[in-house]
């Protein structure tokens, strides 16, 4: 039985974008993905095209028809003009939750942690991301940080409902609700409270700087942890960088009824165009993508076929050990690898 | 000649506050600090007397008469009607940069980052912790992010200046001005203006998400660090843990004319009472207190002690490692090694 192909967004992004997607696209279309690509511009050359956004009207249609995007990183210019395309997809589509696993690869990447194994569960529309900032005088500035009960109970939820399909077994919950007691105190508030629907699952707080400090030292303490957008963003870098390489994480960002991946790393233009840069975190969110399209068998492959790469010590630089690795390789070498053990 | 003793005041805090405390003293006094003590009660049991910020109104006469102020940690009792008395006492008495060394102590201290000897420069004021907070609605919550040019230009100016006087070579900054564009974007861009008046020292800027990343990871490539308050709470106590524990941090708040020195950890309300705690932060806080009275030479006697203790393998539980440290000693008995070693 032929099945239909399923219609999926792209977007090659700016920077590193367009050659890491590339090496993304030829791995997983190798690998069998049964899919259609619609591919869409957006970045750089849009907002340069005069719109502030960074996307174009007509792009929206894509992902209304599709409901599914992957995205490569993309480059927002400086200045008060521009509107972070990434924040303002999250939003509009209701991406409400952003999932990030960071699992250390050892002994195959080199990793002072060789025994983490965590999700981040990040809530992706609300806090400071909701871009309310004003100059009130010429010597004070301010923005304003969101919390509702809506938003946070959707994302604990999240968090709660993953752990238990994944066989998890603790859920922990990062605040500053010592210092901003009604809206990370609402946050708290609602993990203590919709924790109690899940009696099954271990359940732990910790104040998010301290719960930081054990992140950085003994990330194997943690299982899923959920926080609030602007936490969930600083501390997933942390993650995934003490796991060997920030460029080795992927992330499903997730809505009702859409779903976008992405890598979780920026467009690092500094080494555009070097066949340089690691597609392994936009390879995991497309993982993550085959998964949620009901192509969990190509998922398979592919990440077995990538997990085979980097046992063989076929290394890109950010990940390159002397001792520990066999080879460079860049980008594209890189996936021809990963094609070859499909 | 004998110098008239200097007037501080000392709060003993709560939880394990009142052990570490006692030992800082101890250790402080045995080293011949020439200091008259001022002793107020603040924390705890000045909450449940109805003070909702923690401190009686005499007790700032004190502060307001010595202006030096050294600090145990303290419990802030949970819910809404309590403020916080760190931010208070922070913003009464103008604190306006915290100062948080964080080095290793290699081969003595058992860490993952041997090199690692990095200034942390908070601003110490300002940022969500001005506690602006309402309940919109029922379902919404908000809190105001507050950055100024004064504020910001005071511990901007003030991270060049320590960064020279001590000799320091780079002076690094972070903000997440990718989204916040006029809050965190002033703070960025005042380094860069600021910078400018110090050619001598190198300038780096990361956004906070991948320089936390890259703190974690390889704290090595820093020197001084300045960001906005929230940043700071939560990235110093990930580089103090990274040096082998969160104890081992002291810290400084500074203002115009006023002094606060305390440990970066908070009262551990779970280990009270039970001499376990390691009372190292408040010693280095206590340590930075003495040169900042012209007592340098005190200063440097309790360090080096401090230093050998840690040397001989005389180790608190939070540093203690089998095979690294040789004897494992509760608080007091870690202060009378400090003591025997001055
Ligand atoms: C590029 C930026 C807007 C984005 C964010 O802050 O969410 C990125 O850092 C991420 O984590 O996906
Ligand atoms: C106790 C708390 C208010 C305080 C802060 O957030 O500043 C503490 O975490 C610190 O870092 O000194």
């Amino acid at each position: 039985m032929i099945q239909n192909k399923v219609p999926i967004t792209v977007a090659y992004g700016d920077g590193i974008g367009p050659e890491i997607m590339q090496a993304t696209l030829d791995i997983i279309q190798a690998a069998g993905a049964n899919i259609e690509i619609d591919t869409i511009e957006i970045g750089e050359k849009v907002y340069n095209r005069g719109h502030s956004s960074g996307i174009e009207p007509h792009a929206w249609d894509s992902l209304r028809r599709t409901k599914v995007f992957l995205k490569a990183p993309i480059t927002t210019p400086q200045g008060g003009g521009f509107k972070s395309l990434n924040v303002t997809v999250r939003k509009v589509i209701g991406l409400y939750a952003n999932i990030r696993p960071c699992s250390s690869l050892h002994p195959f990447v080199e990793t002072k942690h060789p025994k983490m194994d965590i999700i981040i569960v990040r809530e992706n529309e609300e806090d400071l991301y909701a871009g309310i900032e004003h100059q009130q005088t010429d010597e004070v500035t301010q923005c304003l940080k969101i919390i509702t009960k809506p938003g946070t109970e959707k994302i604990i939820r999240y968090a709660f409902e993953y752990a238990r399909q994944y066989g998890r077994k603790k859920v922990t919950c990062f605040t500053k609700d010592n210092i901003m007691k009604i809206t990370d105190g609402l946050f708290h508030k609602m993990f203590e409270a919709i924790g109690q629907e899940y009696p099954d699952l271990e359940k732990e707080h910790w104040i998010v700087d301290i719960g930081a400090a054990k992140l950085a030292d003994t990330p194997e303490a943690f299982d899923v942890i959920v926080m609030p957008n602007l936490y969930g963003d600083i501390l997933s870098d942390v993650a995934a960088q003490i796991t060997g390489s920030v460029g080795l994480a992927g992330s499903a960002n997730i809505g009702d009824g859409f779903a976008m991946f992405e890598a979780i790393h920026g467009s690092a233009p500094r080494r555009a165009g070097q066949n340089l840069a690691n597609p392994s975190g936009l390879v995991l969110g497309a993982v993550q993508m085959l998964i949620h399209i009901n192509q969990a068998d190509v998922a398979q492959k592919v990440h077995n076929a990538w997990l085979r790469t980097l046992e063989d010590g076929i290394h890109t630089y950010d990940i390159f050990k002397e001792g520990n690795s066999k080879q460079k390789v860049g980008t594209k070498e890189f996936a021809q690898a990963i094609i070859q053990r499909l």
